[in-house]
């Protein structure tokens, strides 16, 4: 399987974007790419404040063009994540909710799956960032996987990455491969960005896939880029610098097989010593 | 808190083992030590089938002198690990079981925990070692913190730290400091040794420490070194080559609360979407 992670560069603008990533992503089919992931919130600027004002209802113009994308260069299409707004209608009241929402369609356009992030990132960094997305956005309530002609894959959205649970949920469902939309910053990547990525694949005897926004020193929220791919030893395939480019790897997943086979974590974890379960 | 990891060499002779211990214990002492960690199985060689010929039960003497040596020179002491020798007596059988063992001393002398190797390192690696410990030892089922003047820890032995939940549960069980008894050989060293300590010290938001023996590249299991500190995170505030040497580092235990109030992983954990537990 061929996977291209693109590293796009935020135009601070939805219809912009939407358009350029539609560009990029023609580009990367046309260099023989199956499946493609673009970055976390990669329609609008990355500051919670103005998640509400580009929130899109699932099924909306994004979500159309985007779909339609995936249908016409033949490619699965991990759409990165946008601001989703869900509004519950009823006969007594009408509640707004927005998500950090991950779509992903398959080479036909149909939605094969969809991931709300679950862990809000709300962290207060001395003489780092202060950002706190539970101001503006609600948690999703769901461990992801999906099936494609590769196989299972498991979908997480950044600071998801942050918990060994959510990972190890998603390996026990079969996934051999986790996708995730991100954007570190110039302070959490360059201290846990690589490290997160290795390790749970390493843990999990998995491939990992990190596609993040390039880096826009102007932006409110910097994001670190270096979108990579780390194998089930936790070697990097391939690791992006800041700049927008698209990162192309060859996925072999029988690689899954081979770790397992000689270093059997996956059996030998003490199910009757401790239990990690889905609720 | 000053905390002294004792990379030992091996001299294959149980006697000589526990005297040249106990000697680097001393040096660590003299050299201001409060915590003084030995490695795995420092008593014997790494080997599943000498284990058997090495075991001693629980008060033998290795325990003996090492329960005087931590009283004599007031440290606690991690005796690292050695194969421990359990009889069950009863009317009608007589069982033994060896176990991967490391006893904890306070600064009496007193054994404040014993941890028994919990998951056993089964593998056969691709041009690199074969090894089968559950040959010859037995695991043990617990998850094991203890107490000190210096607050709560958690112990572990070498393959324990490959599998997150053990990790985690120490943690959830409120210990600050995880350490880990363990010689990875010139294979998983490379490999993994780093970004073990790394990840369940970011993960967790704790120090953890491994201590291994010194390289013996006559050995019939090569120990890969590297004895290491991560502080909560995920920096190495230590790490020593492959010969036998001393690694003291001062523990600032108030960095545990820093980063936890900065990221605050401990707290953003969602529990109401799975759920991790002991049995």
């Amino acid at each position: 399987m061929k996977l291209s992670l693109i590293q796009l560069k935020n135009l601070q603008n939805n219809d912009k974007n939407i358009d350029h990533a539609i560009e990029m992503i023609e580009k990367a089919a046309a260099g023989g790419a199956d499946f493609v992931v673009l970055p976390e919130m990669f329609t609008c600027p990355y500051q919670a404040s103005k998640f509400p004002l580009y929130a899109q209802e699932e099924g909306g113009t994004n979500w159309k063009k985007l779909s339609e994308a995936a249908k016409k260069f033949g490619v699965y299409l991990c759409a990165g994540s946008m601001p989703e707004l869900e509004v519950k209608r009823d006969c007594c009241e009408h509640v707004e909710n927005i998500y950090n929402t991950s779509y992903v369609f398959d080479r036909n356009g149909n939605q094969i799956a969809r991931h709300r992030k679950a862990h809000l990132f709300d962290v207060d960094i001395k003489g780092g960032p202060r950002f706190k997305e539970s101001d503006s956005l609600t948690a999703g309530n769901e461990i992801t996987t999906f099936e494609t002609e590769f196989g299972t894959f498991g979908l997480m959205i950044c600071f998801d990455i942050r918990f060994p649970e959510m990972a190890r949920l998603i390996q026990l469902k079969g996934a051999k491969m986790i996708l995730v939309p991100a954007a570190f910053n110039m302070t959490s990547g360059p201290k846990w960005w690589e490290l997160m990525f290795r390790t749970r694949s390493v843990d999990n005897q998995i491939f990992t896939a990190g596609c993040s926004p390039a880096r826009d020193t102007n932006a409110n929220y910097v994001a670190w880029g270096h979108s990579m791919v780390a194998n089930p030893w936790g070697t990097v395939l391939g690791e992006l610098q800041e700049d927008e480019e698209i990162l192309t790897v060859e996925i072999d997943f029988s690689e899954v097989e081979k770790v397992r086979a000689q270093v059997p974590l996956t059996t030998a974890r003490r199910v009757d010593l401790y239990k990690l379960e889905e609720i």
